[in-house]
């Protein structure tokens, strides 16, 4: 039997512990709750004999054999889950910043200490796909993980799309629901999304990066007609995250809203749904999708690696990467590019675009207009054909200059349904 | 270093053998081939300390620590898996109906012999679906699994939805495309998919069922008529296997065409690719994409589970239902219902269906019809209420005596999105 004590007594510990309850037979047995005064937390249904305590010293020093952090942030958590491993005690964790940040040291300090430290829910609550990227697509060579990783940001871009609601109409409405945080930036502009995906890297691409590295672009600035233009793409806009080795071994990796078309695995989510496609060189493309987030579904990840744990999985102690230092993140690449204006309309504005992103070496694909709007606040699209991320930035940055914006102009990627960005 | 010996050299051994002639790393040793008629399988290609052979004697004599049967077919292939285990070697599949008809007492063999049988290629290749659910969700308890598991089917339904093609033609289309077999009888009536329904109910609801009492209905009688009105009802067709706990512990299961939302996981699933969509009482409903067939997603399938050897992954050895005699599955359930007819029209049609329906104790929901049809060959098509299908079916029985149709009727369950038949 193994004795379980879960530090952290919110939403996801909740959960975990009504399933060990429900479940006694699993060969787990949950021993200690700790949480910051713990005494408003108590409930009845737990087992009597279950310690509660708000002191970490106890659990380090307690007969424990898994410690379950669900504290969440990088300090103490990360210090506490060493201290954990360092006594002997495996480790499961939901906490997505200290495994992107520090979980190659962890990881390393578990093999030293034949302890294992597994994260399943730090990714993609609900959906197994750590343990299907390590194990279940082992005998692939993967070369691309890419998700839509953060259900806010899914919810709100999908209810622009269906109901044409305005980005800050999504906003408040997933605030309401409970889907969004009181400051949402970290879902918002990538950084929720990329502890994920740098997550991923390690268990799918097994190469480690600097969680910084990875460039961000907000979902802020789209709009609603974003959604319009798309469509007549067949496409709908999406948060991509993604991670791509490319055929001379360096790795892609950005946060971003992108196109994606409308038959591709990463347009069918929808809602505050999660998901994940890996591309393998032998196998081809896989999906995996559910809610990615949520008490229930991230409690069923980390009772499945308590599971794991119980079941004497080896797995956890090796097959990890060694290298100690974190790979180079290349950040641009080649792609069509969607770019989207809000002008006063007057003569010349449109040979003034091209004119700029020729001297970048950006070639126009098309123009794109939809009629019925006011002279004052006139939106139009432009495609590019494909070229350097670099230069339409570039070209955009001189392009913000003009005089004749309404509003910020918003470009993206258009990016292919397979393979790496087209 | 893992000594491996395959046993079957087609499509799918071949690419085994390429994964692990590109991938030497991996702990992995190829030893042995064994096929028929050996000599016009040789290839250049694999290490000249292979040894070639046609006898599976020499096999199970030999030094090879794991055999992996890709004959097909149960006999030979069950009891060489038998033989394999017994004289002390591991083995991995892909051979559905071995499992399907025999899984549960050669597991409990390569229990009793304290090695592994692993078949993760003979459900959905390329999707990690059997670890997914044995581990990824061991935290949940699943009440259902479902899928799209017949790429030859999803192919014809796809085609005969977007093109409007006949299922002749669909059906001819996915032969010359390499899709299904010369006889494609096991596709096209659900014995295929019922053999890996088998395999995801034991592994992902721990439940031993006899093959043979899951009911199928075939595709073959499906029109592309009757996807205009499953669009008119925001659904389209799929061949559905379901296997689901019902609230009394009774176990549903089936292999049929039916109705399913356009929303929903299974309707977004498109080609010839296979879903496998589970649902677990805590975390909610989790789905699984990809290939599902052919040489390299297979061959990926079974070189992850070579690595889960080689990694000593004790999971193999335990954790299975160790019941030996096989549930009872329940054939009949609840469900609304698309009742398709072709007639010869003539006053008083509706009356009598609605009447035969009545008289059944079922309600009729709607009368759909498409304007623009010959009076000789009249499609529509009758929505019923939430009905038993033993009532359905003994309504449609009566209804196929009278004398006013110009082609068998058509009914199908209309499938709620989540949860069990609504």
């Amino acid at each position: 039997m193994l004795k379980v004590a879960l530090v952290g007594f919110g939403t996801v510990g909740q959960s975990v512990a009504r399933i060990l309850c429900a479940r006694p037979a699993a060969g787990l047995a949950l021993t200690h709750i700790a949480n910051r005064r713990v005494e408003r937390k108590r409930v009845g249904w737990v087992p009597p004999d279950v310690i509660w305590t708000d002191d970490f010293e106890q659990v380090v020093g307690s007969d424990a054999d898994v410690v379950v952090e669900l504290i969440g942030g990088v300090d103490p958590a990360a210090e506490w889950i060493r201290r954990a491993l360092a006594a002997g005690k495996s480790v499961v964790t939901a906490n997505k910043q200290v495994i992107a940040q520090c979980g190659e040291g962890l990881l390393a300090l578990a093999r030293d200490q034949r302890r294992h430290l597994l994260f399943e829910a730090a990714v993609a609550g609900g959906i197994p796909v750590v343990r299907g990227l390590r194990e279940g697509l082992a005998g692939d060579r993967l070369v691309r993980v890419e998700g839509v990783l953060n259900g806010t940001c899914n919810y709100i871009l999908t209810r622009m799309a269906d109901a044409q609601v305005s980005f800050e109409a999504g906003l408040s409405e997933a605030q309401e629901l409970g889907y969004a945080e009181a400051d949402p930036s970290a879902d918002l502009d990538g950084a929720d999304a990329r502890a994920k995906l740098a997550i991923l890297t390690l268990v799918g691409l097994r190469r480690r990066i600097d969680v910084e590295a990875v460039p961000l672009a907000s979902i802020r600035e789209i709009d609603p007609i974003d959604f319009v233009y798309a469509r007549r793409l067949g496409c709908t806009i999406r948060q991509v995250a993604r991670a791509e080795l490319l055929a001379d071994e360096r790795l892609l990796a950005f946060v971003r809203p992108a196109l994606v078309p409308l038959t591709s695995n990463l347009a069918r989510i929808e809602g505050n749904q999660n998901t994940v496609v890996v591309e393998g060189a032998f196998g081809g493309e896989a999906s995996f999708s559910g809610a990615g987030a949520g008490g229930g579904p991230t409690a069923v990840s980390v009772v499945s690696d308590l599971e794991a744990i119980a079941r004497a999985d080896a797995a956890g102690h090796a097959g990890w990467p060694s290298a100690s230092s974190a790979e180079a993140v290349e950040r641009e690449f080649e792609a069509p590019h969607y770019a989207r204006f809000i002008v006063a309309d007057r003569p010349g504005i449109i040979a003034s675009l091209a004119d700029v992103f020729s001297r970048h070496g950006v070639n126009v694909d098309a123009v794109l207009q939809e009629p019925g709007w006011s002279k004052s606040e006139l939106p139009f699209v432009v495609t590019l054909e494909r070229c350097s991320s670099a230069a339409v930035g570039e070209a955009l940055t001189e392009i913000v200059a003009f005089d004749f914006h309404a509003r910020r102009p918003v470009w993206m990627p258009i990016l292919a349904s397979g393979g790496g960005p087209s």
